[in-house]
């Protein structure tokens, strides 16, 4: 891999990019707004005027960009990557992933001769900086092998899942479970302060056992106290069910526990909580 | 505190005992079958020949027995704990916790003018050998602090949590979230699977993000084979889940999520699956 | 048949054992309060200072009573049943049913050499005075057979269920059935209402269709106006579901629906409504 | 009214019309095949040769179609309704509604300066031949009023329910709460008999009761004997469901009950049998 692409240089993408050069890639990058490209040419990056300028001169090129919305325009607006995009190229969109937009990006690079890749990541500021990343890659498989050696940089796992749609199934599949883990562990909260026990040592004998994982250990105590700083939107969260539950209506999948969790999420959405973090649900249930 | 006595030297109990010689207490044990307490005898602690004998010579007695039926047996049996009870002296049962069980034995001993404790442990028999259980006692307050030394020897984690029943209350609340959790993951792989993705694949996600937890390392890989080699059985997982709604319908607490595990625990019993590990609700959803 | 007794004038028993002596049945009646008994004497029953009396004097002794528990004194107390029951002699208890009081009294009854049947009704006080009941029959058939000339004219449907139990299990299920159609007949107005249609629309294309009963027809005006008073309180109805769950728990009968309607019904109790109308479920979902 | 159009003359069209001649409107019909138009040309109706010709002639046309796909087909066609739409016409759509045709057939019709009413039914093949449906109109109110004297003769029920799409939602609303009645009747009938009641007891004590419903009247018995004609497909019930799940989900609206109904529809069509009729959503649960 000789040249490599890097669009958005946000909270996640300049983490990103910077453990590229680091590596010793030979990167170009672009943002938006041009102040958040000078700490990656400090370090080495090229730095270009437009996406456009970056697929025109890089093998393959990444983006993180902040939602739908952008990669959209990124892809198809003036000055974006389809305007260079061309046979041989490779386009890796590691934003978050909503199956149709990546659908409609991935039709528009193969109509232009190109590759197309969409690798959504789990993982926050930290692990984007540590390069400590899950990377879920779905589409062109010589695309992905190719940007592997760049991926491994990012990414403390990197998996290959299939053609483009099915890294938001499991990004739906997981938030499925998430919400339907944080429902019942609400449910529990309550049940037992109801029942005389004390939160932090429900939370205590929960984080001693077979069940303990760092959500209920971020989790537990907030929701104790009742605080519910915004991490991910407890309506994000319930879309992400709804989705889930349409994906199951589709396989005739009976869901019962996430259509029960989804319940819970919209009651919460019913009582104003929507904008609060996912975690608020206890006040849903309790 | 003076002389500790220990009830029961089976897979658990026997690792206990063990501790509480090897930390220098004067221990007095006994075991129905008497080969047991050898090995306990060869590290330094006395035998008797019944539970009465026990209790009659120690200050604070322990027990650690196979089901309540045997806790019953123990303490009001010909030779049991209950002819030896009195003025001053405390009994410990650490045994699996049933809150009526409980109740009876703790009105007797108080009858007697003794103190009691129950003091269930989470963890099984590599915890019980190092000392790394988690201790759930309730009872008598004075009992708990004297016997700490010798509970701190067998648990990492030992918390009181008021008067007797509470410790059942914190087992039912912590197993129900267990059973939810359970439901929704294994929905989840069944939704993933149909969906095109690989179960290793999901579990992988899982295992590097925020639900990362001993109990989806242990049984998803098994649930992907399609085995449930039995550690906890489908049937007691769904009679817990039916006593903490039930505790649920005491306080009107809704627990929209924990009655959705509950029916799916009992469709798995329904075909046929209650000896089996209860991870094998699986089958119930896929 | 030649001699019937009945114990019990009130609401309901009032109007049924004057169905009997209507019918032309030598009757013997007995009640707490004797001002009760007035009525039934104006009418051609003779008047029993006890239910001892009743019972030494007639084949076939029929009682209605206020509850579990009086069904229990008017059987066990002092000049009660038992005290003249005896070889050849019937008794069937029409009053509301508990397995548990019902099986007690059947053992009882058997004991003396008597033979017993649990016979609840369906139908409140306007059927019972017009002979119009359902009665739900469980225990001695030979004694069904021989009360039948008189449950005839109390009853438009009279039904033999089996043994003892039965008519429990009867009243558990149509209830748990009840219960489940109102929770959703209430999601569904309050649906409605949100999504901009009128209550009364809707209740009036219910009423027009093939769901249409004379339980939505009575509840819903009243759910529109938002006044529930009170025909059977919402905490029976809870008791009920909950009753009816555990019954469905033995058989392994998975109840998503009824489990879901029983939460609903447990989150009105938590918001206070369980002693209004079971149609105030409606406050729990909207 | 001067003159009056009917497009469609098939199971509930012919009836429909029918009734429209018979109260001496002076009708112009239309239908695909034209033998069944002759018995209304023998009843006194004038015979046109498309839907266009009606429309030209005609105050009001009505439609009676058989899926939201000839309803586009008639409408937007060659030869169809928009092509003689125009001032002062109307056009009222009564074939099964779905919202988004509707709302397209609308926003045609009032371009071309003309007005509409959707307006289903709920009824089949008997009442619209006596004139007795229901029918839920939603649109241009002076249409609706201008309508309704031949709209009386067709229906014993006349709901105006608001703007285009109202209709839509009625639709689901009751679908949704006649689906959550069928889950739970079959749960409690399953539930009955593995308590060892029989079915037609069961069906006869809710007969005689405040549940009484011609819907459990005309299905229990068919539950009873594992047949499942087909009346209404037991997919259409579940896609019913899920559409009024996701109508709720815009509201907010919580829908415990009808989310575990559709579970249960959910696992009766992963069981094959989503081309029965709905009520064997039974054998998803016993």
């Amino acid at each position: 891999m000789k040249k490599l692409g890097f669009l958005g240089l946000g909270i996640m993408g300049g983490g990103m990019a910077a453990n590229l050069v680091k590596a010793g890639f030979d990167v170009t990058v672009w943002n938006r707004t041009t102040a958040k490209m000078e700490e990656l040419v400090s370090l080495g990056a090229r730095g270009a005027s437009s996406p456009r300028e970056v697929v025109a001169g890089c093998d393959v090129t990444f983006a993180m960009l902040a939602d739908p919305r952008a990669s959209e325009e990124v892809c198809f607006g003036p000055g974006g990557v389809l305007e260079a995009m061309g046979e041989g190229r490779g386009y890796v969109d590691m934003s978050t992933v909503d199956g149709d937009t990546s659908r409609r990006i991935a039709a528009a690079v193969a109509a232009k001769g190109g590759r197309f890749l969409e690798a959504p990541v789990s993982g926050s500021r930290q692990p984007a900086r540590e390069g400590t990343l899950v990377i879920m890659a779905a589409g062109d498989r010589s695309l992905y092998d190719e940007a592997m050696p760049a991926l491994e940089r990012m990414g403390k796992l990197v998996l290959y899942l299939g053609e483009v749609g099915k890294a938001a199934a499991m990004k739906l599949v997981v938030n499925m479970i998430m919400g339907g883990m944080m429902a019942v562990f609400c449910e529990g909260l309550s049940l037992g302060k109801r029942a005389g026990l004390r939160i932090d040592d429900i939370l205590a004998v929960l984080d001693n056992g077979a069940m303990a994982n760092p959500m209920f250990r971020l989790k537990g105590p907030m929701i104790q106290e009742g605080r519910f700083p915004v991490a991910f939107p407890l309506k994000h969260m319930q879309k992400d069910l709804r989705l889930a539950l349409l994906l199951g209506d589709l396989f005739h999948q009976p869901l019962v526990s996430a259509a029960a969790a989804n319940e819970t999420f919209k009651r919460a959405r019913d009582l104003g909580l929507g904008d609060e973090d996912f975690s608020a649900v206890f006040r849903a249930v309790s």
